[in-house]
């Protein structure tokens, strides 16, 4: 069975293309810039090179089309005919509290997302844009929705309620949803799979660290805590977010910069978190350099971002009531040491001991970095949210031909 | 010595006088609803009944003048004269990163406290209005201000700063400052009196929790991080206060609700908390009751009021590397058990263990509430606010006389 997974956001396309008989990726680009000028499709060749293909693209559906040009490109294509393909499956970031699992596409579902736009605008509009040209353009195919906070639809009320009037909750849709599901999903099971152990078993933190960055608490294999909140705002420090401030601020900011509700959220958004502590970027990878140059103010960022972290770690602990594992995942959290030495420094208290001198050798590959006397098991394991939407697929797509 | 305490609010005046030799109150009441109808003052008498006494009161300086009046009324006063009070002492909500510590009251102080009127409007246009009135009426005597967040003043920057373009700190003075601080300098020295060790050795989370609330985090007998932020919104559920919501929950709601930044603000700290779930009431006391009378919106307001304590104190283990103690204050936390039960409940990996059928009978005394073998100690201490300022005020105005 060949599943095409796709990832629309307002003006690109992400996709893979698995043969998941193997679970082996046949073919994998993007296209970016639909909508824009000097529109473009870049796809990876299998010897890792990338080959760059220039198209005007005024919407999705071209979009799509050039996804399917490549993939059945005599030269570079995977497949012969795009009948090959049995199912598309789509990353979906908000299914409110609609979709608590993914979901065989009916146009009930579409409607459902399309009730969601006014929570997550820029990206249920661009899910919606992939979802309808695949249908014009691969009609027989059934397509699958994975939602990105479905996984964090086992938190309980007391946890996703904000204390505010009741009815935002009730009328607005007001509340805790968290994002990143898919990811914290993938790596939870994956580590309680490293650890040889029932993830029924396991207190498990998960620290999605990537530009976006959120924690997850796990517990019984269910998420009963998540620091992102009705946005991809709230939580830990980001790339350019400014996670969790006083709400006040909010509106004190709002006034001395004579901003309009949607100027903050941008601001928020857009030029707060590392960059705009640092003055220096929202990469990591920049930031960590610049700190390493002696810029204080970068150095001031990664503290600040690492100690953010660590604090969520505590509080996910009361939580749980303990940790046995914490994960680390997703760029950031993969790839840079400094901020797995800084995040678990000083948590002596839980039993958490880094193995420091492998942790700095560590960079994207599953490692368990705590040392063999630590009492919880420190991991890095790279997420792959893409195998999860296709294996969900492939699930459903199977259940409708029973 | 005699020191008279005041606390000064926008429509109203606390009072308590010391006599400092022994730290005994020789008089206490208030001054209610100052330049609105039907002000009056309530006199706390000798044997614990309240006189009444109605007065039209345009501003504070009737205010302090009707204070005075009743401290030397001959048959419900304690002193014959003004003049034995030798000093007045007033608490200052936002001390703002201008006032690190307590200070005599000089034209240069009031100038300082007018220019953090931004920060704190209702609160600082009130002290300083209290300030003037006894400038006015008792010239000759020292004044001396403690601030709220003085105590919290020792924050390293990575604690205190936001995640906001670092130029809202140094325009706009935008950062964490904390509040409630000399409630958490009172129980924290104290507990550790109690405990009979230096407050340098113990790792202590102080929780005061009161119709507004905050915890603390204190190392070396100094604060490390609190939960309140720019502003007492910040941190914890509260009485009718949201605590932390995502930012951009902030802005959202603004654009559903057609509100103004300052609407907004007053919406999230008057209509919000245990009163915006509950629908019931902003008093625990209230909530707890209907409660226990089966209203379930009234249990969920309980359930998130002291989960998020909860967070807190994992929070604030992880910042302090583990915690000796832990103490409740204020007027739930010295008097709402099932708070301190359910705030504690699940605490066993950091070694928590209540001794629950003790915790039940506690009510306003200083009583060690952890059971025996309970790694953390966990305390009820009773704050006061008041003998801290008028302490400060005896030793600034002893310096003085140097």
């Amino acid at each position: 069975m060949k599943i095409l997974v796709l990832n629309c956001g307002s003006s690109s396309i992400k996709y893979k293309l698995y043969n998941m008989d193997d679970e082996s990726v046949l073919a994998q680009g993007g296209v970016e810039r639909i909508g824009i000028d000097n529109a473009f499709i870049s796809v990876k060749l299998p010897d890792g090179s990338k080959k760059k293909i220039m198209r005007d693209l005024p919407t999705h559906k071209e979009g799509v089309q050039l996804v399917f040009e490549c993939l059945t490109d005599p030269e570079i294509g995977a497949i012969k005919r795009l009948d090959e393909i049995d199912a598309v499956g789509h990353r979906i970031v908000q299914g409110g509290d609609i979709f608590n699992k993914s979901c065989i596409v009916t146009p009930e579902v579409e409607k459902g997302i399309e009730s969601l736009i006014d929570l997550a605008p820029v990206h249920n509009k661009g899910h919606l844009a992939g979802i309808r040209a695949v249908d014009n353009l691969l009609p027989d195919k059934p397509q699958v929705t994975v939602f990105d906070n479905a996984f964090h639809s086992t938190m309980p009320d007391y946890a996703y309620l904000y204390a505010v009037p009741y009815e935002l909750y009730t009328k607005y849709h007001v509340r805790r949803y968290g994002f990143h599901g898919t990811s914290h999903r993938y790596v939870s099971h994956r580590v309680a799979e490293l650890e040889g152990k029932d993830i029924k078993d396991l207190k498990i933190i998960t620290c999605h660290i990537g530009n976006g960055a959120s924690l997850a608490a796990i517990k019984d294999g269910k998420v009963v805590d998540t620091s992102m909140g009705l946005t991809p705002l709230a939580g830990v420090m980001m790339g350019s977010r400014s996670g969790d401030i006083d709400p006040s601020a909010v509106t004190y900011i709002m006034e001395k910069l004579h901003m309009q509700p949607q100027e903050m959220a941008d601001y928020l958004n857009k030029q707060s978190g590392v960059l705009g502590i640092s003055g220096v970027s929202s990469d990591m990878r920049d930031v960590e350099q610049a700190a390493k140059d002696g810029n204080k103010m970068a150095r001031l960022a990664e503290t600040m971002y690492n100690y953010r972290i660590k604090k969520y770690i505590g509080s996910y602990a009361a939580v749980l009531n303990g940790v046995d594992v914490i994960v680390f995942t997703a760029g950031v959290g993969e790839n840079q040491a400094s901020m797995r030495e800084g995040a678990t420094d000083g948590l002596d208290y839980l039993g958490v001991k880094l193995d420091k001198e492998l942790n700095k050798t560590v960079h994207g590959t599953e490692t368990k970095i705590s040392a063999p006397d630590s009492k919880v098991d420190v991991w890095v394991v790279p997420t792959d949210e893409e195998i999860v939407i296709a294996r969900d697929t492939k699930e459903l797509v199977e259940g409708l031909k029973k």
